[in-house]
């Protein structure tokens, strides 16, 4: 699929989109700060209602296709003295947020547990300014990411994509992914950039670094016009929200190629359903996104050299038995050859038929298979 | 500075060199084969010398400025029949580089296990076929990159250089590196990469993420004209190779950025004087790059939020206070002052005083205190 997005007016309306988003937090900001400042000069003491993110509260929703919160709430008031910390806790982060958009600043969740020592708010440790700031995502219903607060950078891209950024100073710059192989690291710049022109038809999303290196030298971009994403272990936000842009903008369908073991089934998981922790978000999760492997079966189809399943591993498996997101096929019907053989394996271990048979063997074969379906 | 080697002849200088390499490398193993095979037909048990890779062996050289061998070795015989079973697998090692060589393929540390247990070759794990491929490097006196074995990519670059490839289907192709603000991963085409044009002058390396990012952000590259550099925790050996082709090549100075805390010592050290398991090598450290922070003292200095060190960090202190390597300021002076302290302090640590602060206030007075010196 050619994608010409480059005309003027696409272009307008993605900057367009962009500028929305932080003007929109904005709003929500300004009239969330009017109401307290509004309630103190009637000597109404404030309240905050928050989403309940308790598991009673959280429930999938076909629709969307992903787990989502219900319709509880938690009433913060300062009228109950015990409320008082958490709730002067959000206001600042708040206030914090609404500094970093208006400067065009990003911040991390540890740069944001230090500004609020440094200006004197309690915060224990970074866990209470983290949870308080998953506080704001919800009662905005925006991600922190909107909020300019992102994660460390860590994923990477590589493929036929040209791409416009639109933060400050590279505003209207372009660059073809294509252009460097090892790699271009996702961060904010990348997230937010606008799709130019996309020569790809598919999005290969990739566990492993040496995989992803594997695939950009056996040129598995042309071979399947491609584009790699590789998410170093379990994906960060931005790599997520980026991999959900490419699938819904472009329509790249997705595959996901991680380890055959636990972790590796959640690392797909989450992606696909979304996490427990992410439910009072939207779009930071693929739904159409499809696990490609390695499966548990895969070891014994293909004599993988395999390695015996820790004790952890083992725990970890019982626990996605027992979690609702596992209970159709493939993971099903995975999770119980896992439980059988015991053993788990890399995506690394095909090279026990040399390098290229992962992707000149392996791949065709998979996606045959799933496209069949 | 403002270096053009894009010159014609200057380009064929580059390629030569990395030709060269490969050329040297592959004319090794041939020797190294034939050696064997003349043994065998003139009924000899064949027999290689290895530099005995242990502390007794270890010895800092004041002219390279770097731990290097010394002049034991040790002799592996096919007679012993305990030496077979590691004679057979260096000899494996070998074959399997020079394959890699002339298929101009690259393979990781855990691709090559699995290529060994495909081709039947007995090891018992992974650090058994790590353990000989460090023999190989010792055996040739060349890095495992030389043989086309890198490390997965994780360390990211940025700035004002325009580097040229040299990998298959990329060579001769250009990039600029301030092109993309999240940053280039730095994987084997960076690592070999030819420098066309350098508008910076000084090489700022940083062992986090966010930290980096905010070099970025805060224009840190254009207010020192400065390459940035991030390792994502201790550098990878290709980030390593990079730093010292830059400091050597385009006269760089390097200043190394880590946290407050033993590990971020030990970080900034390995970068300068290499590390202890890589002694048989050359071309991995930079001697003369400057650990820049932060140190303890900056802990009361800035008065920076700082945690208490945990039993490990302890331990690890105590360790590193023995290491010669710690024996001169400013590592000596900043041990005793953890010593006495005994808290630990990250980077981002500075956002106590707003995001600005570290490369607006931190940056130039600490550049202004090494460069009086």
């Amino acid at each position: 699929m050619i994608m010409e997005g480059g005309q003027d007016n696409e272009r307008t309306r993605h900057y367009y989109k962009i500028d929305k988003i932080k003007e929109s937090v904005l709003q929500s900001l300004t009239r969330l700060g009017e109401k307290i400042v509004n309630n103190l000069e009637n000597g109404v003491f404030p309240e905050i209602q928050l989403p309940l993110r308790a598991t009673s509260n959280i429930i999938y929703d076909p629709n969307l296709r992903q787990y989502v919160l219900g319709d509880k709430y938690i009433l913060r008031t300062t009228k109950n003295v015990k409320h008082l910390r958490p709730f002067a806790q959000v206001i600042w982060i708040s206030s914090f947020a609404k500094k970093l958009i208006k400067a065009g600043k990003t911040s991390t969740l540890r740069d944001t547990y230090y500004v609020a020592i440094g200006e004197g708010i309690d915060f224990e440790d970074q866990d209470e300014s983290d949870e308080a700031i998953v506080e704001l995502e919800s009662l905005l219903g925006h991600p922190r990411e909107d909020l300019n607060i992102f994660p460390e950078e860590r994923a990477s891209i590589y493929g036929d994509l040209v791409i416009e950024y639109t933060v400050p100073g590279f505003r209207g710059k372009r660059v073809d992914l294509s252009s460097h192989p090892d790699g271009f690291a996702i961060g904010p710049a990348l997230t937010t950039a606008e799709f130019i022109k996309c020569g790809a038809e598919v999005l290969f999303v990739i566990e492993k670094g040496a995989v992803f290196a594997r695939f950009v030298e056996e040129g598995a971009d042309k071979k399947y016009k491609a584009l790699l994403i590789h998410t170093a272990g379990q994906s960060p936000r931005n790599a997520r929200k980026l991999i959900r842009r490419l699938n819904e903008e472009l329509n790249l369908p997705v595959y996901i190629f991680a380890d055959a073991d636990p972790f590796g089934v959640h690392i797909a998981s989450v992606l696909i359903h979304g996490s427990a922790i992410s439910a009072h978000l939207r779009e930071l999760n693929i739904p159409d996104a499809v696990w490609a492997g390695l499966y548990a079966s895969d070891i014994i189809k293909y004599k993988l050299p395999s390695m015996k399943f820790t004790e952890q591993d083992a725990k970890r498996l019982e626990e996605l038995k027992r979690d609702p997101r596992y209970q159709t096929d493939p993971w099903k019907r995975e999770l119980a050859v896992f439980s059988k053989i015991g053993r788990k394996a890399e995506l690394e271990a095909f090279s026990r038929y040399g390098l290229e048979f992962i992707v000149k063997e392996f791949l065709p074969e998979r996606l045959a298979e799933l496209t069949k379906r």
